[in-house]
């Protein structure tokens, strides 16, 4: 059994970005610029973003964040995307999610110009990545695909099975999977799947996307399989010092002796979703130089 | 074993459209008006369009038929889309599809306001499909959608079995049919998947899209199922005063004593690709009305 080490491939792309990045300097090309808005005080999203600002700052690119009290009104926010839409500075942004209730999301996403849709949510980016013409992906789905890759696991004619149908993972995903240059055939499986112990079991990849933590256990796996996991469920914890830990989708201590790879949780996709928006970014900036 | 007819459904919705057109005119609305693009006098395209044409004179419709020839430059070609684009008295067009190899087919595509493309082919179409938002969907899959639901072939929880991932069929259809309300769990295979008799005698509902003709054996269909036949290849005929005849991807003789449901072909999938159209159109001129 071989442990996909996210943490360490999301490491590697971030130093190839960064490299990139020297060499975009050296020639005096304009740095890559990510902009970030962020409404309201939510603990997790405040940490979402400073992190994402970080992994900039890391790799050289310049990032700016944009913080509002979360009582602004849906127009206001309109036209602050409206200015990075028009601002030739900024290469890329996004609008952490979620956002409060009076704001509705998808005339957010719906307003942020494609070419700067760096989250690759706005349903011309989803569109595209379906018709296989070039596309911003989002983050999970990217990062899966590469730790496929960079692992060298084979993907072709193989059975993989999609545990969730949520726009953001498991149905970009599984289009994705089924491409050209892929090839996987790829089942998608959810709640309303009757015969999904049967199906896991046929599964040579099975990746669980479906945030119900421990859900994949051992006698719905094959033996020599490839498992991803992308559940990452907050619980509550005494072992740590924040008082709670990361759970996955999978129960990893039985499922693991029966895989020939697996990602553990944490350290397995989580530091890959990171990834996705620095490659969408320098994308962004590359083709509007 | 049931016969699915095409050709009567496809009857019946064209009278539920007939019917709404002439509530629409006797309430003085504006009348919904489609046009089409052609280019060139293949004579498949010149047919097809005809028929579409026919279609929108027998239900009440305005239609205008745009023909040129098939030397136009793709800028002379922009330019009629942009004037439809911007012609109020226009609800939805289409530019039959192929175009003369020096037109690039996805920059014409893109060129058409999604809020006017009827054929549902623009990225944004496909992309608010996949995220569950109101789209025009393309006349096959939105075809074979509505052939399930007006012949209450239970779907939710069904392994549905997509043969295929064309961006015209089997990739869009896959993701309506997992769709909630819908509710299979959808497998897509092609050319690349290794274990596809396997596959296709565990499909509740199998769909042979891949233009093989009879490529679909009664060996690989399991007894009950619901088998759907999207395959119409031209091959020569001494049998059909035209002198070809349309074949489907499955072989009908053999297979339909196993199923439950079946589409023939001629008349089963075919009659319904023209009914996606003129339900587009409606639901335009409503939304503009």
């Amino acid at each position: 059994m071989i442990l996909i080490d996210g943490k360490a491939i999301a490491e590697q792309i971030k130093q190839e970005i960064a490299e990139e990045v020297r060499q975009i300097k050296l020639k005096g090309y304009k740095i890559p610029h990510l902009a970030a808005i962020l409404v309201g005080n939510d603990g997790g999203s405040l940490s979402y973003v400073t992190h994402k600002v970080k992994d900039c700052e890391e790799i050289g690119f310049k990032s700016t964040l944009l913080h509002f009290e979360d009582n602004i009104s849906q127009n206001f926010l309109l036209n602050e995307i409206d200015k990075l839409n028009n601002n030739p500075d900024v290469d890329g942004f996004i609008v952490q999610l979620p956002l409060p209730k009076h704001i509705d999301e998808q005339t957010i996403i719906n307003a942020i110009q494609p070419s700067k849709d760096v989250d690759g949510f706005h349903p011309v980016n989803v569109g595209k990545m379906v018709l296989g013409l070039p596309a911003f992906i989002s983050a999970t789905p990217l990062g899966i695909v590469e730790l496929l890759k960079r692992y060298r696991i084979p993907t072709q004619g193989k059975h993989i099975v999609i545990l969730g149908r949520s726009n953001i993972v498991g149905r970009p995903l599984s289009i994705l999977l089924s491409q050209k240059g892929i090839d996987g055939t790829v089942t998608v499986a959810h709640s309303k799947t009757t015969n999904l112990k049967e199906l896991c079991l046929q599964a040579d990849i099975l990746v669980a996307a479906m945030g119900q933590p421990g859900f994949v256990t051992a006698d719905m796996v094959k033996h020599g399989s490839v498992v991803i996991d992308v559940g990452t469920t907050r619980v509550p914890s005494t072992e740590t010092k924040s008082g709670w830990k990361l759970v996955g989708d999978v129960q990893f201590d039985e499922v693991a002796p029966k895989c020939s790879y697996i990602t553990p949780v944490p350290g397995g996709v989580g530091p890959m979703t990171r990834i996705g928006l620095l490659k969408n970014t320098l994308q962004a900036a590359k083709s509007r130089s």
